[in-house]
């Protein structure tokens, strides 16, 4: 996706070709989400009006660059994990032991399909996390962009959410299920915070 | 943006610069969702189990082309009004005409500046529509991507609401700042709308 233009690539989301899709979209929302935290911190740091944040702002600059760079990554990783489910689903089932083996094949994948948005879900809710770090002494120019971050951030969450869902919905054994659910509600509260967040910068904006 | 890869594009948006910020974010989380009912409304096209919803999707095809390249349109104005409002605040001032002349200036700048976040607002809303529109008919395998298109498309509308109320907030003019509330109101409904869309697609999914 990175060395892809930006035409071309949502020229392939728009197609009917397998990937990028939902995951795809859900990981640029978190990226862009982190890339506006990055931009604020950037535009927050080395202004005397706002030195006691500098701490903060480091810190917090240091982590969005990293989450903006694991967010690419798992737009690749929802298309390799989608494939092999994709692949899974087209093993012979002509014998019972194929059936078997086929069926296996399909749970592991599955469980591989679930774990790209759920760490989307992680990425999404660590940037809304940032949003809310960084609000309080950031530059005021650039105040409404913490909470674009917070709203697109938020996004890739609801996105990741259903994402984990459309595939815990194909998992036949009850544990592993659950135990994906305990994780990814981990994450959900998040969307709460970024409306928060929201809300407080609005606000402060029409104050 | 179109041509640039979106390796540079999240590159520039992260970056201390003026543009691309909030405004291009929103921007693409509407792209990004108008992208994804493309997608959804191309893998349902063709498919004799949704033969009934064809025209409704390629309708909804037809419109959704039109608002991703709106929305890639609208990045590149909201560069352009930014900077107009930049270069507004740069006239001198050394004189009561030169004041009189720079406060008009940067007035007008301001309305440039809001009339790109109210477009992107209207885009985001679409979006949001198409998703309703296409939801019941749309192929039950891509069913999930039509709630990440609209949770994307919330995203932008959530964003441009907040890139409006900057610019009313540094206008003089209250009729002016009435008029563009109320633009604005007419677009904002459409945030309720996408919950309910993907509180919908979520209860299907884990049906």
């Amino acid at each position: 996706m990175l060395d892809q233009t930006v035409g071309s690539w949502l020229e392939d989301l728009a197609s009917d070709a397998p990937a990028p899709g939902g995951g795809a979209a859900a990981a640029m929302n978190a990226a862009v989400g982190a890339a506006l935290i990055s931009m604020v911190c950037n535009l927050t740091i080395g202004k005397p009006r706002y030195a006691e944040h500098e701490p903060v702002m480091r810190e917090a600059l240091a982590s969005a660059t990293e989450l903006r760079a694991t967010a690419v990554q798992l737009a690749a990783d929802d298309a390799a994990a989608f494939g092999a489910v994709t692949d899974a689903y087209k093993l012979p089932k002509d014998s019972d032991a194929q059936k078997a083996a086929r069926t296996d094949a399909i749970q592991a994948a599955l469980v591989g399909a679930a774990d790209v948005p759920l760490r989307t879900a992680a990425v999404a809710a660590s940037v809304i996390d940032l949003a809310g770090r960084i609000m309080d002494g950031a530059n005021v120019n650039v105040l409404s962009d913490v909470a674009v971050a917070a709203a697109s951030a938020r996004a890739a969450l609801d996105a990741a959410v259903i994402n984990v869902e459309i595939n815990l919905g194909a998992m036949k054994d009850p544990a592993r299920r659950d135990a994906l659910r305990v994780e990814l509600d981990k994450h959900t509260a998040a969307v709460t915070t970024a409306a928060a967040i929201v809300a407080a910068v609005r606000e402060r904006i029409n104050a």
